[in-house]
């Protein structure tokens, strides 16, 4: 099979998951959360926290999505998981109410995986290329400004009000970008992000970001994800989509 | 008094109107209209063409806010004005299907002006800067890519299904980019956008563009113009914002 034949037929725009897939969320919250703790006085091991807190991320979401819950944006349940996990840990008295929203804001300024800045060039050329992530419209816009990412344009959850891997805000990314789901690629290096975007029609690639979770591994696999295609980075991902 | 001091205070992102105020619709649909008349066997004055097309868009707009009619894309609203237009020149049976829809889709590819991409990026550089217009969010999407113009985000009337003059774009692009509409610097070369943005509580800034209606004339002038600012184009809207 020749890198052209994997591309998906029809394929007008490309919608890539941001936490994870585009930035690399876990060493950049994992220093931000290490400096503020220094500056507070408190012992704090990043690398965990963070992933204590990503832990939080989907159960966080999923009571929206749910009805258990009204609509929230990113940045309140994050700071609900935070102050739960500041007590948890027994330093919620060292942190105030600025170094909490410092690290809230941590979630806003993520470093891009190295492929990233490149590889978006090279399918913008072909494609109209959106970021569509959980994260709030702002947040977003912020994360990727700061991150010099080449995206047309931004898309969130936030315009659906319901968060992915509910099918709206797949559907949602469709309409505004006016194509048809089938139409739309969602690039993730998660499958539970794909499996939302194929339930609402949408074609799928998975991109691995095998140190996502960190050194201890855990991240998803090619071989576990069902997906129109697999890619190893979005270089790879520019290549089999015949991007030069 | 200084350039510095015209700035408002306290605004923390730029939202730019694109028709007329970004782009130069009137050149670009003009020869576009021309090439596909000539193609069709029809004569037709493009810029006065353009011009007509132009001058049903504010009435049909009103009509999606006033609610006589329910939300339709701007798309749609530029297609019932051409088939009206085409058959008040008599050249209806001219233009078949397909060249109506490329007619619509003119509005898609607009030649920027001179000075956008350059003041945007200076802009940029200091503020979070956004498309906000009343063509719908894949339009801008793919007007802004063709035109190179590097804006941070696209936000679109669509968002609010509602079209400005109407305080909901305004509001809802506030909202979106999570700053307060006072926070919130409307740019525009056109005095009912920014009598708009004025009244749901936006910063306003002027910018004049005095071909934007072709040789005739006609453009607002920055003397009629209520605004807390006012500049000759992008880079002098970025003198005076203090962007180098």
């Amino acid at each position: 099979m020749t890198a052209a034949e994997s591309a998906p037929a029809g394929v007008r725009a490309v919608a890539f998951d941001v936490f994870g897939t585009t930035v690399d969320w876990r060493t950049g919250v994992a220093e931000q959360v290490g400096a503020v703790a220094r500056r507070c006085g408190a012992e704090l091991d990043g690398g965990a926290f963070a992933d204590a807190w990503r832990e939080r991320y989907l159960p966080s979401m999923a009571r929206v999505n749910g009805g258990e819950r009204p609509w929230a944006y990113l940045d309140a349940l994050h700071r609900e998981s935070l102050d739960e996990l500041l007590e948890r840990h027994g330093v919620g008295a060292a942190f105030d109410e600025a170094a909490r929203r410092e690290l809230v804001r941590a979630w806003h300024r993520l470093p891009p995986w190295a492929d990233a800045a490149e590889g978006l060039a090279r399918l913008r050329g072909r494609y109209v290329v959106a970021a569509l992530s959980n994260g709030g419209f702002a947040l977003l816009t912020a994360l990727v400004k700061a991150a010099g990412l080449p995206f047309d344009c931004i898309l969130s959850a936030e315009l659906a009000r319901r968060y992915k891997p509910d099918p709206a805000p797949y559907l949602t990314a469709a309409r505004l970008l006016d194509v048809e789901p089938g139409e739309l690629l969602m690039v993730a290096c998660h499958g539970w992000d794909l499996a939302g975007a194929r339930a609402a029609g949408l074609r799928t690639a998975f991109v691995a970001r095998p140190r996502e979770k960190g050194p201890a591994g855990g991240a998803d696999r090619a071989a576990d994800v069902p997906a129109d295609l697999a890619a190893a980075d979005f270089t790879d991902l520019a290549d089999r989509l015949g991007c030069p």
